[in-house]
């Protein structure tokens, strides 16, 4: 049986929902006595039992806290490039599963379109929550608003894929600092933007020989994270 | 500049195209004495240019042969679970330009659908077919009608993705016999499935600690496999 999992803004002794979270409670045919998971998106998670539950609002009383799925051991934040449609839908649910803890939204030299309305963001941000929810995280990564290439921290374990390089990411990475993942736009990133990369410390690494999508690229990246198992 | 690709059934002298691929030349704006790229789908490509163009059928006479995109070492097949919706759509697409050799869909367990119609499975080698293309490979991966897990063949270099494992794909993989990754359902693998794989030569591999949708899992299996740079 899955337990259905609502997200609040803090662990403390009661929780009262609203009206959004009241209508998923209804449809899920649940009462007052039955038992949810909420968790906090910011690591923590806990059993709690609905105490009472009407049109406008339920309360819920806290339980004894449980095990969220595992978070990678330091945070990896995936800077990607602006995308058409809803390509960073697509990344943003899919980078949330395998685990990213940020996405960083990049302007770049040959985005394929030049800024995110306010209206989209705040989608983008709720495709996380929900991606966060069905892959059983406590955390739901923030979705930030774009900044410059220029303006990405300087790091000492930023990956960017480049086709001219051939090194590997699993041969470089250590979890000994936080991760940076850097992801382009559909025309792929100028040189001077990658030569930009390699000064503040990113490092180029290979996806193989192949085109890749811009949508693709991010979650391949991620893929051979994941596979070493964390 | 981007260069149009056109499939063709085989590398000859000349190429007679038909009603489909002559509308493609002509939204393009191009016309006779023009060059394209054509591919026979089998991993070979060449320049070709366009001697003659009307509305019914285009001639090209092929020039020299030329790189694509390199396959990797040795074959890789997908075993992928029947999906709902545009989820099999999307894993064909990501998975060829991963750089898949072919796709053979299962029935399982705890299919999300019993079986496929022949109009879907066209669907998905023109989705293939395309992604292929577009990444700039001149193999195009088989979509192959499903069979029963059972019926998969024994391998030497078959890997599951399992969450109770912590072997790494990467520390396995090796290049002296085709590779089949296998996939399964929203509902994952019965036990007797995982166990039927074992027994089968397949091993279990680690794709971290979260839960992954099922059309996210096998992108993550071949992420992992290019990151290594094939």
């Amino acid at each position: 049986m899955t337990v259905h999992r609502v997200r609040v803004d803090a662990l403390d002794g009661e929780v009262t929902l609203g009206h959004r979270e009241v209508r998923h409670l209804r449809v899920l045919r649940l009462t007052e006595g039955d038992e949810v998971r909420v968790f906090d998106g910011k690591g923590r998670e806990a059993l709690a039992v609905i105490r009472q539950l009407d049109d406008a609002r339920a309360i819920l009383a806290l339980l004894e806290t449980v095990d969220a799925a595992p978070e990678t051991p330091t945070p990896i934040t995936l800077a990607v490039a602006l995308l058409k449609g809803d390509k960073l839908s697509d990344v943003v649910r899919a980078s949330t599963e395998l685990g990213v803890t940020s996405i960083q939204l990049l302007s770049t030299r040959f985005a394929d379109v030049p800024d995110i309305s306010a209206a989209k963001l705040e989608r983008l941000r709720r495709v996380a929550a929900e991606a966060s929810k069905q892959s059983r995280r406590a955390v739901v990564p923030d979705v930030l608003s774009p900044i410059k290439l220029a303006d990405l921290p300087l790091t000492t374990q930023g990956y960017v894929a480049h086709p001219g390089s051939s090194d590997r990411l699993a041969d470089l990475l250590t979890w000994t600092a936080s991760v940076t993942l850097v992801s382009g736009p559909e025309g792929g990133f100028h040189d001077d933007e990658i030569d930009l990369l390699l000064t503040r410390g990113y490092r180029a690494v290979t996806l193989g020989k192949r085109i890749l999508r811009a949508e693709t690229a991010p979650l391949a990246l991620l893929g051979a994270i994941v596979a070493t198992g964390v």
